[in-house]
């Protein structure tokens, strides 16, 4: 029996980064889509529990749902497809997914729901600006999904993937195994007014500025590599437990 | 000069956990509750960027944001409060925040928003049903925001606290610092029929089934402690990282 691949994203079923990732996993067995209706970026790990949500087949092997990707992961696994999937790859994302940012992203957190509930995952994103070049991210979702399928995962833990933005994929170096990097916040926030003069916030803008250290993800992308982090689930800080547990005399 | 406590929820501004948290903190403190405008649960670390937010003072030291418990501590630190918090408290949640769970919490989500901002922050949830007991976890909160305030934290950590929800706090047999449990899910999803009879999917019920372990979250409250864990921002599994080093051969 073929390996079966749930292909989802935050960018929406409509977005050509699905549309090439769904072509990729096709490469290593059966693939669906279950995706976001629109764009749900930036959701982190949402869960819609105040409203029942709508499934529409679209066409073969493709479903929208009006939901968060977690949504998506969640009813793919339990109610749409026929059995329980092998993989889940979730992207192309337009756009880094790097850093603490990995924890707002819809692509991650798609990621992190099939790791959850026992399903080999991986979030795959462009670094870069538009053009977005997905054709070149292609060959590495193919060479991911591949390398877990044959070795599966560690326990509780998902690859994060984050590759280049360039026209031509041969001017990619290879895969680096890297580190959740370090973002140093510019935090901007714009004020704007309404139409009757009352002051709001927009949330945005601004440049990142990320520590450095060879073996971070974003150094890894600067170099002109792919980076491959092993994300987990356990969020525990041991260092910290063991010092509390000495130090902290309620 | 006093210490400045940013005090949010998830629940929403109006919730009768987070008058309590107020109500804490102001023992430690000048605090000033900044929180969403209405419930915000299960929305993970979202982050509004798709349209500006309105901040609404409520009445002194109070205020609203039609955004998330993420959008709340971005527009405080960085345009509300007079300078950069000391303390993040967020809370006191109704309902447990344990386990893989913590990942779409709004009211841990907040905590890991502070940290990032280079705030030492916690989330504090009472564990159990209605009717809620907010006034047994007042003491812990106080405790652990004063043990913030004079011990710090590690870099990159906060601590969740989960409370028994009981009606006297002299049940409640201390503090035990813990790791992140682990759920084993059942996923409840309901099938719904819409007026039109379209079948939808709604997401909740079913009841949490967890993994043992003297050292978990959620065992010391069922033992009757309050659990505290140290919970860090870096999600790399290292020991994946140097495994995949030496074994992935692209």
């Amino acid at each position: 029996m073929q390996p079966l691949i749930l292909v989802t994203n935050d960018d929406g079923v409509h977005s050509p980064g699905i549309i090439a990732l769904f072509k990729a996993m096709k490469e290593l067995g059966e693939a669906c889509i279950i995706a976001p209706d629109r764009e749900r970026s930036a959701v982190g790990h949402a869960l819609t529990l105040h409203r029942p949500l709508k499934v529409e087949e679209l066409r073969e092997n493709v479903f929208s749902v009006n939901g968060t990707p977690t949504d998506c992961v969640a009813l793919a696994v339990h109610k749409i497809l026929p059995r329980k999937p092998d993989l889940i790859a979730s992207g192309i994302n337009r756009g880094a997914n790097l850093g603490d940012d990995i924890t707002y992203s819809g692509t991650v957190s798609a990621a992190m729901e099939g790791t959850i509930l026992g399903v080999p995952s991986f979030a795959i994103s462009l670094i870069g600006d538009r053009p977005f070049y997905y054709e070149s991210a292609v060959p590495y979702a193919i060479e991911v999904g591949r390398h877990i399928l044959d070795k599966s995962l560690p326990y509780d833990t998902f690859l994060n993937v984050n590759i280049p933005n360039v026209p031509r994929r041969d001017t990619i170096k290879g895969i680096r195994i890297t580190k959740q990097g370090k973002r140093v916040y510019d935090n901007a926030i714009q004020e704007v007014f309404s139409p009757w003069g009352d002051k709001h916030y927009w949330i945005g803008g601004g440049k990142p500025y990320w520590e450095q250290g060879e073996d971070m993800d974003i150094q890894a992308v600067l170099d002109g590599y792919v980076s491959v982090t092993p994300v987990h689930l356990d969020l525990t800080n041991y260092i910290a437990l063991e010092y509390l547990r000495k130090t902290w005399k309620p």
